[in-house]
């Protein structure tokens, strides 16, 4: 991991450097620089090796999803009003709205420029592009309602964040020559890693370690932001006649108690439910890569990614 | 032209029909439903026939142009605060802003599903779609700056405007085969055919026919809209100590003596300048037009569509 995140790092580098001094493009160096962990572009490598192609040979490719990527943070940054991405302004907020929507628009013709050398690969990327936008669509839409169902949920998560990590490693298998049955197992691997890590990160956000999660827990339920918590949390308090839930979500944001709407979803077996579904998501995330026709050391990286991706002890 | 119209016009409603029934994909439906000329799609059919391709083979690409622009007119909107869009709201104003961001990223995909067929196409797209971005970027700056000089502006609308007309023919002749010179050759035609159509625009605004034009003339000049003849005008006045149009532009837009504008523009010269523009760039399409190494005979339809653009009675 630690190699795949140098070559992705020098290739960004590099891209910045042959940027047009124009404004336009400033942006993109700016949320570039960002701290970022580039899993995607690491995916998109570790894709290409397990059917034996190189890291190296897919560099483009891994470009184009991390500049994707990108492309939707400062999309999603604006829809979503966010002032501070990882402690530094958005780009809307440290140029304008305007910027943000025409240098987005940029950086995804940018990624398409990256990603035209395999017409195979050019198709995923479309397809997975208009997913993670439908993604977009269902979260902004689920703002406005009161009814989410928890399958509706997931279905978000799943087109906003595991498709592109799905995405990613096809890609990468593809420029390698994997079969489609190969990039399916692969990429049903990324869907239900993704899948795994955004439940796991709900669950954090409401039960994890404070010192290890590196800020106060609690911020989405003080926000009254629909998780996969709160969503169960009010399925489950209507059926059971609870009403602790929807008390607190009445109350101005700082006057919320946290700590009783854990309690809440702890009686409820909501906090026992998600972690249910992060080990269900995990193992057939594991079965999918059991299943790959490839030597069982080349496994090893994307073992490896999951185990640091989940931070499971073992 | 009557023929390609009709043609366009069945691929767009068969394409409108095959949406998703997903909020996403609605407005960009409302958007193609509004009138439009369809001069785009147009140019690819008749850039591919001009090289003995047909009109029907490159539907795809001729609706993957058109569903750029529609996205460009989309984000635009949004920059540019407009309210409507041939007298109907625009997406923003009649959904919102973020819709209207998200619906016009997707609708940039859907062109890019369209435009994959060729790797040639493909990389030309890529490129001209960027200019378009820079050309809007510059539009955004020009707007905070009192000093725009009249090169500046034109380089603006070639990358706003005359691109766009340019790659469409070249898309249509790359689909047929043409040679790189021969794709050079009908690029630039349409480049100097968009200019002339453009600087045509602004006189209008300013000296055309009020029944002709179907609205007050001048209101760009209310505006104080950056048009190559309010910079012009601005810069020739400077030279000469002339002090009327700043003295106009001081005042609030609707205290504006727009025919004392409209005269010192015609004194200065501005109005012949402006014309001689069109002009020579009228010529140098048509001298294109005559460079290209095909039978005269399908050369017609390009002498008519300018002939039209441009309103020429010859």
């Amino acid at each position: 991991m630690e190699r795949h995140r140098a070559l992705i790092d020098a290739r960004v580098e590099r891209w910045k450097n042959d940027l047009p001094a124009l404004g336009l493009y400033t942006p993109m160096s700016y949320l570039l620089d960002l701290p970022a962990k580039r899993v995607r572009p690491v995916l998109v490598m570790m894709g290409a090796e397990l059917f034996g192609g190189t890291a190296e040979s897919v560099l483009d490719e891994a470009l184009g999803i991390e500049l994707f990527h990108n492309f939707t943070l400062m999309h999603d940054d604006i829809m979503d009003e966010a002032p501070l991405r990882r402690g530094r302004p958005t780009v809307h907020a440290k140029w304008n709205v305007n910027t943000a929507i025409l240098s987005g628009d940029a950086m995804l013709v940018k990624a398409y420029q990256l990603m035209a050398k395999h017409p195979d690969v050019l198709a995923l990327f479309s397809r997975y592009a208009l997913e993670v936008c439908e993604g977009q669509q269902l979260d902004m839409d689920f703002e406005q309602r009161s009814d989410v169902h928890i399958d509706e949920y997931v279905e978000m998560i799943r087109l906003k964040t595991a498709v592109l990590l799905s995405c990613a490693l096809q890609v990468g298998a593809a420029c390698a020559g994997a079969s489609k049955e190969q990039q399916a197992h692969i990429g049903a691997y990324g869907e239900h890693l993704g899948l795994a890590f955004q439940l796991r990160d709900d669950l954090l956000d409401a039960f994890g370690d404070p010192v290890k999660v590196g800020k106060q827990v609690g911020g989405d339920l003080r926000a009254g932001k629909k998780t996969y918590l709160l969503i169960r949390g009010l399925e489950l308090s209507a059926a059971q006649g609870r009403t602790e839930l929807r008390e607190e979500l009445a109350k101005a944001p700082a006057d919320r108690d946290v700590p009783r709407m854990l309690r809440v979803l702890e009686e409820l077996g909501v906090k026992a439910e998600a972690e249910t579904e992060v080990h269900r998501h995990d193992a057939q995330a594991m079965a999918e890569l059991d299943a790959l026709d490839v030597p069982q050391a080349r496994k090893q990286a994307l073992l490896a990614l999951a185990a640091a991706l989940l931070q499971r002890t073992s």
